[in-house]
């Protein structure tokens, strides 16, 4: 193998571990660290990226790039597939100058701080200058992201979570669904409203007996807890690395369903994560294929398995167990109502499968506008509402549940928001090929058997790391790139014909 | 100030982030992270601590430091401490090339892997290979930073725990302790025999319980749960950075004694880093001043003050309180009883404050005479069983409760174990200067209230991190240098008198 070429399999190793250090950091500021230790732990951050820019962009590294593809022909296919993702890494870091980097990491943490109490004071205006300035570098990082990739400036920051990713296809696929979802919607609710109406479950529901639960389920999804754990975190998420996966998730006394599923959208990440290539551990092409992938992977399991009416005749009876529940409020039928109920809402993560895409696409709108800026930031908040009428028939009554709910735009998140929707579909999608291919994959997850579906996204999935594209992947998956035909027949089946 | 001066702090700054952030790795490792999680962690940790020596040894370092020391007169003082330290910490640093670093950190957690199962199985013979690579990479160490320090090749590993600590004067005050020990102990033995048999305090202590009891005694101490938490690990520690502190601890439902008593000595070095100066924090000046007083720290709050009458009678009615007690054994006098047990035992981090010295000074001599060659590693077992026989009087009947039983050897902490005992003596040194100038510090104790103790502790050990050395810093404290006298005096008053 040639020698350059092992030198950017060792650079790239280091600043793999350099990038699970911080996720490691990172898991902890969220769910373990005191409010004391935020100052230092930003520099802890800042440091550690800092000298991961440094090493993936020094000199020598371009020059062992260039030698590598110079002789790639040579190399066995998997590593030619490493030695494009690390050219792609590379494109990503150098055209970002180390203070363009170090700047972005400080507004980004100073704006998501004064987020925080903004949100709490529902007080757009006091957020404004702080997002002013990590807007104006974020439009920078657009600008040379840009330049070097050779497309769009909203395309290049997409690319950072969605490789590959281009708006002019998610325009394709988005104004399909927006065309799609209104009177689906009014549809939707018209049917649930035809229907029997859900007794809710009686609670309270003890912490501890919702963590026996929840361990359960994920010990029945193929969660390894060798290689992972889950802890409580305001906004639950999934970070750690591939060796070792940390979920969080978060417990409301009142409200068993909302952690349970919370845990089983989370575990869908993980295993994902968990199925990755262990022989590419530490290397680009071993890491997860982009964010609308993952998130097809936990919708998988939450939205395709979890929540339609094979799973839930397997976990009814384990809530009615794990609670000592009894009666019509614990029967499978209103296991179903529940967890299958559309509703229009304020709240992105709180939204149904039927709302989540209005959600999704308001934001994707708005933050093409606000980077282009054909949208000031001042009109944010009246823009987002207009927004919200025209795509969910409902205004929120403040900002704290309209234009300040998500963290992403105030910590530097921009261009990630389509990759929530894109995994919606991708996720129909691949559960119809996972019917098809396992006639028996429905009768296995009723008795909470999960081991045909997660056999199948492994081998379609998980085991082939950023070896190829999304579309390739979905097309040797499928049959075909994604289309959001295959959600919207779930969406129709699920909520208009009560067949899922 | 001068521009070499700047340039240091700049850099210092940027290595203590660094090592802040593989504190938080650390304390991940022993507390949260799954068993899987192992090898990355290994790789993240030897990736960061590479770098840190990296940025440490850079040629230009070298050069600030010339620089800015021929200029140090016209440095403020605090910042010619500071320039002093740095100078230390790049001494330590430089001695060593990088593959020796590398070398050491991957031999010591290969050792360390190793001598976990060989403790288990009681097996010496399984570790002695990887504990010979371990050593003779740690003679190299002592011998590179012998040349580099002036010092011997023990005084140089020293050095790396106890800044400007040298064998000489640990042999006299060991010496002394030796002479000493041996007849006090039948004497100590003598005098409990005479007493009332303390009766065990009846167990269950539901963990729960025990999690509140320690939440509340650490609040008394004044722990700032903003700046810290506790959570659980097998080998208690203090970890993390002064404005996160990380304590572990470890519950027995059979006996809380052991629990609150560890979380008192770990809180006490806590409280020891929450007092470090913040106007210094990031800098080396702004660092604690060595592991005796630290240990000094822990056994103030634990030994002196914790396991003295006036502490417990205000934590007896607390123990009573959590748990529901009721009766004699939950008297004052039982609790002095069991706290002030003295026993001949096998086990270090189990042994009371009388036999405590001889564990360490067996060490000590052992570690020297591996260091020099003139014990042999195979030999260690049967060194190891005479002296404790000489020290202690008793012979383990197994090398896991002999000389397996310490991690320090096997992870490469050679030149540490004096601390605990200079931190014994140090203790009591200082609660005799505290007790001077602070007539009511007893009795507030007496009442959970520990604002005066800490408050001198802050005064003249905390607030000056590590502007001045461990010797002026004592002398400043309690007029004197460090001897044995103060520790004989206590252990006297409390096990011969039963008057503290």
């Amino acid at each position: 193998m040639a020698q350059a070429y092992r030198e950017l399999k060792s650079r790239f190793h280091q600043c793999s571990a350099i990038e699970g250090a911080l996720a490691v950091l990172q898991w902890d500021r969220a769910a373990k660290m005191p409010i004391g230790g935020a100052a230092a732990r930003a520099e802890q951050v800042a440091t550690l990226e800092s000298m991961h820019h440094e090493l993936l962009t020094a000199p020598q590294v371009e020059e062992w790039l260039d030698q590598a593809e110079a002789d790639a022909d040579t190399l066995p296919q998997e590593d030619r597939a490493n030695l494009r993702e690390m050219r792609r890494s590379w494109v990503h870091a150098a055209a970002v100058p180390s203070d363009l980097v170090s700047a972005l990491s400080k507004a980004g943490a100073a704006c998501e701080m004064a987020w925080r109490s903004a949100r709490e004071q529902s007080d757009f205006a006091a957020v404004l200058p702080k997002l002013t300035v990590l807007h104006s570098l974020i439009q920078q990082q657009a600008t040379v992201k840009s330049e070097a990739l050779g497309v769009s400036a909203y395309d290049a920051l997409l690319d950072m979570y969605e490789p590959d990713g281009r708006s002019a296809d998610i325009d394709c696929v988005f104004s399909d669904l927006a065309d799609f979802l209104p009177s689906f919607l009014d549809e939707t609710l018209e049917a649930q409203a035809s229907r029997t109406q859900p007794m809710p479950l009686p609670g309270p529901f003890p912490v501890d007996l919702q963590k026996t639960l929840v361990a359960d389920v994920m010990q029945a999804m193929g969660f390894d807890f060798d290689h992972g754990r889950l802890d409580e975190s305001m906004h639950p998420f999934c970070g750690g690395i591939a060796q070792d996966v940390r979920l969080t998730t978060r417990y409301d006394v009142n409200d068993a369903f909302s952690g349970v599923f919370g845990v089983i959208h989370e575990t869908g990440h993980a295993l994902y994560e968990l199925g990755l290539p262990d022989a590419w551990a530490g290397q680009p092409v071993g890491l997860a294929r982009g964010m609308s992938l993952h998130e097809s992977q936990s919708l998988c399991m939450e939205m395709q398995a979890g929540r339609g009416r094979h799973v839930l005749s397997w976990l009814a009876p384990k809530f009615a167990d794990a609670f000592g529940g009894e009666g019509p409020a614990w029967s499978v039928d209103n296991f179903i109502a529940l967890a299958q109920r559309v509703e229009r809402g304020f709240i992105r993560v709180e939204a149904d499968e039927v709302t989540y895409p209005a959600h999704v696409i308001l934001r994707y709108r708005l933050e093409r506008a606000m980077l282009s800026g054909d949208l000031i930031l001042a009109d944010l908040p009246a823009a987002w509402n207009d927004g919200m009428r025209d795509l969910l028939g409902v205004v929120p009554p403040n900002d704290r549940l309209g234009c300040l709910q998500d963290i992403h735009w105030y910590d530097g998140a921009w261009g990630y928001f389509p990759t929530y929707t894109l995994g919606a579909m991708t996720a129909a999608q691949l559960f119809v090929a996972v019917e098809q291919a396992i006639p028996n994959v429905n009768e296995a997850l009723s008795c909470g058997d999960f081991q045909p579906l997660l056999g199948w996204l492994r081998a379609h999935v998980h085991e082939s790391g950023s070896m190829c594209s999304v579309s390739d992947m979905l097309t040797q998956a499928t049959g075909k790139p994604l289309t959001a035909d295959a959600f919207k027949a779930h969406l129709r089946a699920r909520y208009i014909e009560g067949a899922k």
